[in-house]
């Protein structure tokens, strides 16, 4: 079974299941495998794309308009570009009504990280 | 309080204690949080990096010979500079006995980043 079920080939619907990844301590990854997290750790990798997502997932209801967070130090288009980054990996997903865009972490793609991360603790 | 108080700053000892990170989905990451868990999560965006570090994780004991993973495909220098980014990042130990170099996963690393990816799940 592949460890990355639940994480996205691109920005997807959402998918409403629980996820279930098979832990890295459980199994080796395959290439592809390996390929597409890649892909979901580079979009991870960037500190104001970093500081763009924990805005929006510790943003009252999971949800926030791009006007309540796009003040992290770079221009809009830079804010723009880095908020697709992280809808392309999965990570956000996000919907226009009227003036403004509001964006959602998916949290099945979250669970789906932690689970691969998850290790025993140390004894 | 921080949400990266387990992920090192660079390679570290072992530190022993539990990890316990603020969820993203708690706290808005600070800046400089933001650019050392960055630097974490780009040690994570090279596939063949999650291959060799998937292969330690996996190994039995938790640890491995880099002479029992190193068949990735790619050069043994590359090998050794990817090897060195997972080091630096404090995601694998190394001890050199003899001839061979051992890596060893870092629990409380792999279980701070997973703390701090954790949402409730959907309902």
């Amino acid at each position: 079974m592949s460890n990355l079920s639940m994480v996205p080939e691109a920005a997807p619907p959402s998918q409403g299941a629980v996820p279930c990844c098979t832990p890295l301590i459980s199994a080796e990854l395959s290439t592809p495998d390996a390929e597409r997290l890649a892909t979901v750790f580079k979009a991870l990798s960037d500190p104001v794309r970093l500081r763009l997502l924990s805005r929006v997932a510790s943003h009252p209801a999971g949800e926030a308009c791009v006007c309540d967070i796009a003040d992290v130090g770079v221009s809009q288009p830079t804010v723009s570009h880095h908020l697709k980054k992280l809808r392309e990996a999965g990570l956000l997903t996000s919907q226009r009504r009227r003036t403004w865009v509001y964006y959602r972490v998916d949290p099945d793609v979250f669970a789906a990280l932690a689970s691969l991360l998850a290790m025993p603790a140390r004894t």
